[in-house]
């Protein structure tokens, strides 16, 4: 075409064309191409950097384009070298077509499944102002709490509200979901009295039987499934036993006998229970419970075909430093105030290796705050409200059920009714429900189980009764009687008062929740304030375009067991997200049932116990494990029932000791079932030689998990599938762009080699292998059989809108920005690790701080909350080396950010030398008493050897226009965990008044 | 039913159910009534105080009930002694249920009609963060600056892209739309030189001709429409010209010789323009043009069906102090820090009635704001990118139709081009477009006109191209000289730079953006923050569910020149919106055409001098004024060419003089055309006597126009419809929860009795009259037939949300709150007026603050800056009243608000008490040198006679971890009036590096 061109311009020249304007029409054309492709310009809206910017930002580390970079970065041998086959990408407009085009394959039937999933309304303003704000959905998990109260106020609320309803001391801050709670829950009790035994009541949620059979099984401990009358517990040999209230067919059943009765024997009593249901029921506790878990879905937050939601889990004080998970408690800062903090830190980064009882790490904090503020929403009368709505509906549905001549089983019941059709046949009764597009529960048995929720209108309920042959509900209703079946006539019935604390009855006009939910958001540091730049945990940009499909109805509204005809729309998004992400990884299968990183971990390592088992191979049970790995490494292995053997690292350059793993996998060669590695290595280095360390795996007959954490540095550069890795869990909400919610909903995803395909999760409920597939499952991980579906739009969009260059290209700026924050401190801090033949890192890098120690009594603690007066969320702190800074900056930030990040570090690296070289004190100064708040320098009191301007303002980019402050000063663990209180204190700091 | 019930307690007493049994089922059988029942919470989310509250607010005025409270303060007379005749409330989910099922009627059909409305992508992080942000939403206008920076430079922003882009000096922050910025401009160049002719061009757009012809008019100026090339100058009669470019046919014309002739001659040239096209075009200031008006629309906010969208206003250096509308300019605060502030106020508020030029009032700043960040978020390269994307394939577009034979009229186009079609008539053409789903503009001439726009995709062109039978966009582009009509080629060409402000270069990633306009939101208070009592103009609650719709697509993506038939869902959605407003006001017809209440006054006066001139009354032309009027309403009275005549007020009660009232009627009884009162009175009370007032002017021959500033205090309790009044605006951005968007956007749609119904605004493009109507209308009163179409639905769901009793009750909370607060400050103020023989309040209340200025040398603007250190926004000042502030607190603040704002206020009595009792300074005190930044009180140097906690912590409630600080200190007005700059300067304030 240019030639065409040239012989045009040569025709007109004698006209009013110049060279000029050929050159201009040249690059005019071009741009009709562009309208003409399929141009995206998300990939530079996602990408910090400017284009000039990563010019200048090269030439600093030497080098001329960003490929040089990473061929120098990347060890030759793994190299992917090709581009990924991955659709063009769509621009942000055509992209919300698209996916709104696939979610609308999904059909919206009403659902009466239940088996603890319920349609609810999400309130508007939590809807709004949460879960589609990303000064909510963009925190990080509440690891500073000085710039995180507000999240944490409502987490407590959270626990609050579980503990308040189900009558018991103690919750956490959520877990998972309700199956992975219940696992928790039974393996708390098996740690506590160490018998071998549980006994689980067989009218559990069968996905919740699944769950806590696939855990404790690996554990060893023996699972006993049966009827409840039937437990017997005079032998001692069951650690706990678990009960479901109301049960999954809709029992309410009184337990307070059998309770009793295992208590004498010393046997744990947990009870599955609905929190919406115990407003009218008669709380666990009373009845003798010592753990209730389940899922608060229904308080507020959409089904989403299965997740996220938020798992609860409460229990007496007596087991409260065995809880799961994070709890938040009240403590109070350095000057003395209240402020709160998660409590008991011995999970997560804290999990000692050695001693992890559990790898829960994630939590649902984004799905637990929605639900939370569903209850300060409407109160305690509100939500009792509701619940005598639904309560009302089914007692009117079972009488008019029972009076059309059909047998209703459950003889006390809240909003299930569990009924044997009589007259019509359970083909007659499905075909009159599909009739109306109606969604029930029909059991093996041919019995049928209609479970109603708070949108359950009239017609709904004249639907239901017409599928039955019943009269309608206005004939019904001239019948006194109908109503005469309320189980607050009963035993049954609450007498104990709940959610009494003012939190749940201040803010029930619009006006004041929605302050109340701002006033929250504006405690804490997000994403929308400043770069969060977590070693290994890190957080890029979560854009509004991949953000808006998660509100799209087609995919909020529909139940995880829906049949799977009516979920065209969710199915095709899976499939073509796991086409992508094998694409990316080299792997041929992907399992989304996982719902948090710890939980593709320990899903994989099944998986390779599956396969070693398959093979006959069932002594292969050793894992190795590199000292520097997360702790959830050695958690999940000991869970999955693998015996963890730790390889060395070498202090020089933190890479793996090879001399010492050679000489494990020989000890090992008979019994190796695996290694576990993080690539590139958690020291933020691509240790040449993985691909070798594969090949002297598997040579030994192990398999390789490595752990996806650090995908962010390999995409489009290098595909653990083909260096030799068999399976990997991928962080979705890291590198795939799931926000992290100020502590979850995550994301972890596994993908395997071909040979592990047939040992991925299962599902009791949903068959999630095509019937092409050997289903050889381990069992199920995860309550829901694809995990948090609801968010998995989030990383199709970002793939579908970033294209194979445009991923490819993010990888590299995430190396670059690494690399030229590592420069850009050289002189100011020590970078611990680097590649030693290239001097760069890869993506991430430590900053030893331990000098400092000697020198000024500083540690990464105190740069850490430094940091917070600069206005920055602090780096990832001693992890995975003591003593030091983690820093990842992502792609996504820019280099203005970067820079003024350094010189936050810089200016922070010159307050310690004035420590150092006396000119400050070494108690009192900036970086001790750090971080300030406003309490302190806005006090007629001021006796410090600093100004309050260096106090607050130290660099000149922090201004008071546009300061965010730290609501508390340094927080005292040491005093909260002693005075531990885990509920809304008597009263609140008096914020609202 | 109860008797049944109570027949079957008697048969079951015998078993378990006692009498407690039975009540509490009597109980529930009501609770399975209102689920049977359509039931909506809303009203008691959207009414602030709790039922107990009420109870409590309405014992301490002495009152039992409501009704009681709302008997005493309503004349007897006036009463409406019904219901509402109005649906039962839906609740917030059915609610959305049912809008988009409105929504859904409306067909989105591919728009390239044009004529100043074009489709567009309203970027994504732009869209959920400020249009769908309360944050930004619920802003009033920023007659505050200390606690409006952040919107005041984003309205900065936008002035300084409307300038750059026309190459004018100076531009304002909005105007309501082009065609009354284009009358604005005519009217100022009248103004200017007092020339009685004005000269439109004939190529304008058709609702831009209309516009200015129905307000230049009303000024008795002689509105000449002709071809450009016939103006004739030389007789010094034109006081200005009106050019487009490119024009309503696309053409872009060469004006620079005619522009010269006009300017030799005095007459003064202004060009109605595109800011996207003038990123390819030589920009109007360069061809001489004094005067540049125009939409922002298509840059970044949506089509929905014609507004609110943002006019441009932009000028020359000389013409500064004549700009209609607000002007942010740049000043500085008391401690010398830049600032920003509303330049200029010499209108609004400031309005002087006797000299006012224009009723200007509310701007369009959501709307401004959105284009201002599309600008920020594309920058100069980004939207010079998009324009020659849309230059592109309209060149191709045009060089493919005519290849096909068809005759293509403009010589130079944008992105419109004029087409005779040859070879196919007129109605094939459109039969073959219709097939398409394809609107295009036809002309009555049988030619027909293309407008591309942004998100014109390759199979669009293909589509159109095969509307003219023409070859494929492939073929086409194989020919080079597809692309040698840019007119990039030709003296058109823009040669300067614009945008070149690094506001508009530094945000380009998306992590970045976001963070500037969470930067910008977190400086300002909203209703987010606390409540804004401004008496007449305050802000209720704006609900989260009423804002949803307004994002639906199938409002946003409709051309407002669409065939009716495709406009199903909003006809609809008037149809009901006007017969809930009928029914509440009174009235038989509503016209939703004017876009603020200004607006709505002056079409209503027009109306009545419709009506009048139609009796052939045409001397009818004076209005009657109380001197207590809103500035606008004269400035109304004047624009419409009446003649003013004030009627005075009692000092003692603020009342309307009835004698002199009376006197005025008398004496003009020949020429009365009207009087213009508000009711409840702006000095807050329910005069006695109205209903007899508007018998009086009806006796004398004249109409009445009731100001329906203050209908809130009316709705459900009287109607004024019904008790004399012919003609009102409505302020639906107020009493009907249309946010107030930081200053816009307004909405005033009149309602009128069935006499003036024929007069109503019409309109040029779209038959507005149904069949059944008679159009005597007077004219056109804004560019688009329905005014702001797309915020309507805020207003129809609040009243179907509310009900008719919903409706009531909100009006009795909101008299109830005024008098609650006006009582609980009693002691500590003086309320100002009170109806006399009550001694009540209606809906707000008048703080005399005068006497202060004698005792402690404080002002009203001391209080109301010192307001800003508790948190609070200040009520309205020195309005209707010097030295006075109006409070109106609306029914959505509940008490525990009330009550902190009353403690604000007793606390700042008690400091004016210090100063009265000497002990506190009479120059240095909290109150003069508030409000306190933080700077200030983060300062070494402090010597004041207070301290920094009472500077910024002056009460119990305002606490650090909640504290909402002003950004800068008090503004130096003067000195930025003395130094105007209004456009970015040259380097902002360095917050972002």
């Amino acid at each position: 075409m240019q030639r065409n061109l040239a012989k045009c311009l040569v025709q007109r020249c004698n006209g009013v064309i110049n060279k000029k304007v050929y050159l201009t029409s040249v690059r005019s054309l071009a741009t009709v191409k562009e309208i003409f492709q399929n141009k995206s310009e998300f990939p530079t809206r996602h990408i910090g950097p400017r284009k000039t910017d990563v010019v200048s930002m090269l030439d600093l580390l030497g080098f001329k384009t960003l490929d040089e970079l990473t061929d120098k970065v990347l060890p030759q041998d793994i190299k992917f070298n090709r581009d990924l086959d991955i659709d063009l990408p769509l621009n942000e407009h055509e992209l919300i077509n698209r996916i709104r085009a696939v979610a609308k394959k999904n059909e919206i039937w009403r659902s009466y499944i239940g088996m603890g999933y319920h349609n609810c309304y999400v309130p508007h303003p939590i809807l709004r102002n949460i879960f589609e704000n990303p000064g909510w959905t963009t925190q990080y998990t509440p690891y500073q709490p000085e710039i995180a109260q507000g999240r944490l106020e409502s987490l407590l609320n959270y626990q609050t509200l579980v503990t308040e309803m189900t009558g018991l001391d103690v919750a956490n801050a959520s877990l998972l979901d309700e199956g992975t709670a219940a696992a928790e829950a039974m393996s708390l009790c098996y740690r506590h009295n160490k018998r071998k035994k549980i006994y689980l009541s067989q009218n559990l949620h069968p996905q919740t039987l699944s769950v806590v059979e696939t855990r404790l099984k690996a554990l060893d401990v023996e699972v006993i499934i049966g009827p409840i009358s039937e437990a017997n517990f005079t032998n001692h040999e069951y650690s706990g036993m678990l009960l479901q209230y109301p049960d999954t067919y809709g029992n309410v059943v009184d337990f307070e006998s059998i309770a009793a009765e295992a208590k004498k024997n010393g046997t744990l009593v947990c009870v599955a229970t609905d929190l919406l249901a115990l407003t009218l029921l008669r709380p666990p506790a009373e009845f003798g419970a010592d753990i209730a878990v389940g899922t608060s879905q229904r308080l507020g937050v959409p089904l989403g075909y299965g997740g996220p939601h938020a798992g609860f889990f409460a229990c007496k004080q007596n087991f409260v430093r065995l809880i799961p998970g994070r709890m938040v408690g009240v403590t109070r800062d350095q000057d003395g105030h209240d402020a709160y903090r998660l409590a008991l830190q011995t999970r997560e980064q804290h999990i000692r290796r050695d001693k992890a009882t559990s790898n829960i790490c994630t939590a649902q904090a984004l799905l637990a705050n929605m639900s939370a503020m569903f209850a300060i929403y409407h109160g305690p009368e509100g939500l009792k409200e509701i619940a005598s709505n639904i309560h009302n509906g089914a007692i009117t549905l079972s009488y008019g059920i029972k009076r059309a001549g059909h047998q209703q089983l459950n003889e006390h019941f809240f909003d299930t009714i569990h009924v044997i059709p009589n007259g019509l046949t359970i083909d007659e009764i499905k075909e009159r429900a599909e009739r109306k597009k109606i969604n029930l529960r029909y059991l093996d048995d041919g019995s049928v189980t209609i479970a109603l929720d708070e949108t359950v209108k009239t017609e709904d309920l004249d639907d239901l009764l017409w599928i039955f042959k019943a009269d309608t509900l206005s004939e019904i209703l001239k019948d006194p009687n109908a109503l005469f079946e309320n189980i607050t006539y009963t035993q049954f019935k609450r007498t104990s008062s709940f959610l009494t604390h003012p939190i749940f009855s201040k803010f029930h006009s619009e006006s004041r929740m929605v302050r109340y939910m701002k006033q929250l958001e504006n405690k804490d540091i997000s994403l929308v304030h400043s770069m969060i730049p977590l070693g290994s945990c890190t957080m890029k940009l979560n854009s509004t375009t991949e953000m808006i499909p998660c509100s799209f109805r087609h995919f909020t509204e529909i139940h995880p067991f829906a049949p799977v005809e009516q979920a065209k729309g969710y199915h095709q998004m899976f499939d073509e997200l796991e086409k992508d992400l094998c694409e990316i990884t080299g792997y041929d299968k992907i399992s989304f049932q996982p719902n948090s990183g710890a939980q593709g971990e320990y899903a994989g390592l099944r998986a390779i116990r599956g396969y070693h088992e398959a093979n006959g191979q069932h002594q292969r049970n050793v894992c190795l494990i590199p000292v520097s790995a997360h702790g959830t490494n050695p958690a999940s292995a000991q869970m999955a029932g693998m015996r963890v053997e730790p390889i060395r690292v070498k202090a020089s350059d933190g890479t793996i000791d090879l001399a010492h793993l050679k000489e494990k996998a020989e000890e090992f060669s008979e019994t190796l079932s695996c290694l576990m590695i993080t690539y590139p290595s958690t020291n933020g280095i691509f240790e040449a030689g993985v691909a070798e360390v594969c090949d002297l795996i598997h040579k030994h007959g192990g398999q390789v998990y490595l752990d996806g954490a650090n995908m962010n540095a390999q995409v489009g550069l290098c595909r653990p599938g083909d260096y030799g890795s068999d399976v990997s869990h991928l962080n979705l909400h890291k590198t795939f762009c799931i926000p992290h919610g100020g502590g979850g909903p995550g994301c972890g995803p596994i993908g395997v080699k071909k040979h592990l395909a047939p040992f991925l999760p299962s599902h009791p409920v949903v068959d999630v292998f095509q019937e092409s597939e050997v289903n050889k499952s381990f069992g199920t991980i995860s309550a829901a059989p694809y995990g948090s579906s609801m968010i998995l739009p989030i990383s199709w969009a970002y793939i579908k809108l970033m294209g194979g260059r445009g991923l490819r290209r993010a990888t590299q700026v995430a190396i670059l920005n690494a690399n030229y924050m590592s420069k850009k401190l050289e002189g100011h801090y020590k970078t611990l690790y680097r590649d030693p033949s290239s001097n760069l890192a890869a993506h991430e890098f430590i900053l030893d701080i331990r000098e400092f120690k000697k020198t000024a009594n500083i540690e990464a603690v105190d740069i850490a909350k430094r940091l917070m007066d600069y206005g920055f969320h602090a780096p990832t702190m001693s992890w995975p080396v003591a003593g030091t800074l983690m820093i990842e900056p992502t792609e996504s930030e820019d280099k203005e950010e970067l820079d003024r990040f350094c010189e936050a570090m810089m200016t922070i690296r010159e307050e310690i030398r004035d420590i150092e070289e006396g000119r400050m004190d070494k108690k009192i100064n900036p970086l001790k008493m750090s971080p300030h708040t406003q309490f302190q320098v806005v006090n007629t009191e001021w006796n410090r050897p600093y100004t309050r301007e260096q106090a607050a303002f130290p660099a000149p980019f922090v201004r008071p226009e546009t300061k965010v402050w730290p609501t508390v000063a340094r927080i005292d663990d040491a005093y909260g965990d002693k005075h531990l209180v885990c509920t809304c204190p008597p009263i609140l700091p008096d914020l609202y008044t």
